[in-house]
């Protein structure tokens, strides 16, 4: 099928029909950076909206070297054998599932594309990791459409990546590794404090004396954060298969008590509105790049920058000042 | 000294004289989120912006694990013994320097602390990456102000936080480190594309053979990147101080080549205008968010998203709408 033959009709039964082909075709129009696209794009969501929210959203975050890609197969492969139909995104543009890698380990992914149920799609290489985020949960609400019942969220612990995680998805899954001594050490509290369950990976080769060390030391930092809900610490060996069962059984727990206390809608709603804000300030920086007053102000402004004329500070000032005398 | 006694005049002065008690009331104040401080800070950075330019700006950026703190701490113990003053500033709020880390070392830092012509600022706790950009640039205006020579913008090398760092810097030193056999798995072409300089840390238990062979797999990597300049990769042990030596030769060739193709000049203006816009954007949505119309608007169209009347996405739309009818 030809782009130009592609209606928002076609795309909303196609996805509807759990149809793989045009679901992807309407996550590319949805990255695309055309007004046309965008209109089509935004009209679909628009008609999805009522078949969406009926998954699990589910962040995966870890550093490099962690094990996540092992993980991630061996999590993905129990599901898909537990006829759960999953989806895997990621939100950090230089993830590995982007292809972002220098050595990206293309084959292990390439056997989970392959496995029925599963939908694998990368980020869109190049873009900015803020303006990525509403992009992306409307993906996971055009998976959701597709019949997808879990949806993996995967990121790079580090950075800002994870907070945007944090607010398109129910729970999210801290990866580590043991080894070195100094696991702890790479992880920082701001990720401590948003994870709701952590997965130490590669204790296989641990004495049960020293997994049991390693787990309270896990323990011992996460009760110190300011934490309503005690934090789980379990561990296994992705590569071998352990501890993911496990995984899945924590998760659902998780999910039922946030279900329970309301929590769950609570978050879906605080998604919602994230949305809607990081949307607004989207379309709004947008428009003021497209207004041809303000583009010929910003070239006037950079000229007088760089030669001196004016400080970046008050020129920026002055920028804002003609954008706001309009509004108020 | 009372806050309320800090005047633009006094601070002004204190950073022309190189008061580091003084340069950190100011940074203070330039991180602070209240209006009359904004308003003093941004004067200080007009009256001292005719004594800025003046150092050489380095980014560092590392996954944790090659050792960035060891590496960092040894480089500017040498610059500090060959009497150059050297700022270290952190863009990532999760950084170490900032404290952010579970098991953070701080005998180490303490000891940077106590060095003579050295200045350590994490960044703002808390502050998200975005925002803390023009913040950062900021602050390295005024550590230039205070005679700083060489100011040093460490980073992790995951997500976003390095093309922010890329941005205000005049070199881009990729830190990374020997083992495993998969080292280069864990760097995203994104970041190898913005280096000037590669250091592999760790090298010191390599054979020659080993060691040689590293280096070509990292130069063959940078060698498939569009790049006008070839970048060199270098190594050594900085627990060792093997290295660190070769490390600041490297970045004065770097310099000096830059300077010379007056690459520098257009960088530094490319540093000036990105400060100017990511300014004027933090200034748009601030005050989109203090109108009280907006605020309004806003608070309507949350309910009516929470209450399915209403798609995110429309309803951000509307919310533009409302702000660039006033404008058009």
């Amino acid at each position: 099928m030809k782009k130009s033959d592609l209606t928002v009709a076609i795309l909303k039964e196609g996805i509807l029909k759990q149809n793989n082909v045009l679901l992807s075709r309407a996550i590319t129009l949805l990255e695309s950076q055309t007004e046309k696209d965008n209109l089509l794009s935004n009209s679909l969501i628009e008609e999805i909206l009522p078949f969406t929210a009926k998954s699990l959203r589910i962040g995966i975050t870890g550093t490099p070297g962690v094990g996540k890609s092992t993980f991630i197969d061996s999590f993905v492969d129990y599901l898909a054998k537990n006829n759960k139909k999953v989806a895997v995104l990621a939100v950090d543009p230089s993830s590995r599932i982007s292809g972002g890698s220098i050595l990206g380990d293309k084959t292990r992914m390439e056997k989970l594309i392959n496995t029925p149920n599963v939908f694998i799609r990368p980020s869109p290489a190049g873009t900015i990791l803020g303006g990525v985020a509403h992009k992306t949960y409307e993906t996971i609400l055009l998976c959701e459409a597709a019949g997808y019942e879990i949806i993996i969220i995967e990121t790079v612990g580090v950075g800002q990546s994870e907070t945007i995680v944090k607010d398109m998805t129910d729970i999210v899954l801290l990866l580590t590794a043991a080894g070195g001594g100094d696991d702890l050490q790479g992880i920082k509290r701001g990720i401590m404090e948003m994870v709701d369950l952590v997965f130490i990976n590669k204790t296989d080769e641990l004495s049960d004396l020293e997994l049991k060390k390693l787990i309270s030391q896990y323990e011992h930092s996460l009760h110190m954060l300011p934490k309503n809900i005690a934090v789980n610490v379990i561990s296994g060996s992705a590569i071998n298969g352990t501890g993911i069962e496990l995984t899945w059984h924590n998760l659902q727990n998780i999910k039922n008590n946030l279900t329970n206390t309301g929590d769950f809608k609570k978050k879906r709603k605080d998604q919602k509105i994230n949305w809607l804000i990081k949307t607004f300030e989207g379309l709004v920086l947008e428009s003021i790049y497209k207004n041809p007053m303000i583009n010929e102000q910003i070239l006037l402004l950079k000229n007088l920058v760089i030669n001196n004329k004016i400080s970046p500070i008050n020129a920026a000032k002055n920028l804002e000042k003609t954008l706001f005398s309009k509004i108020k």
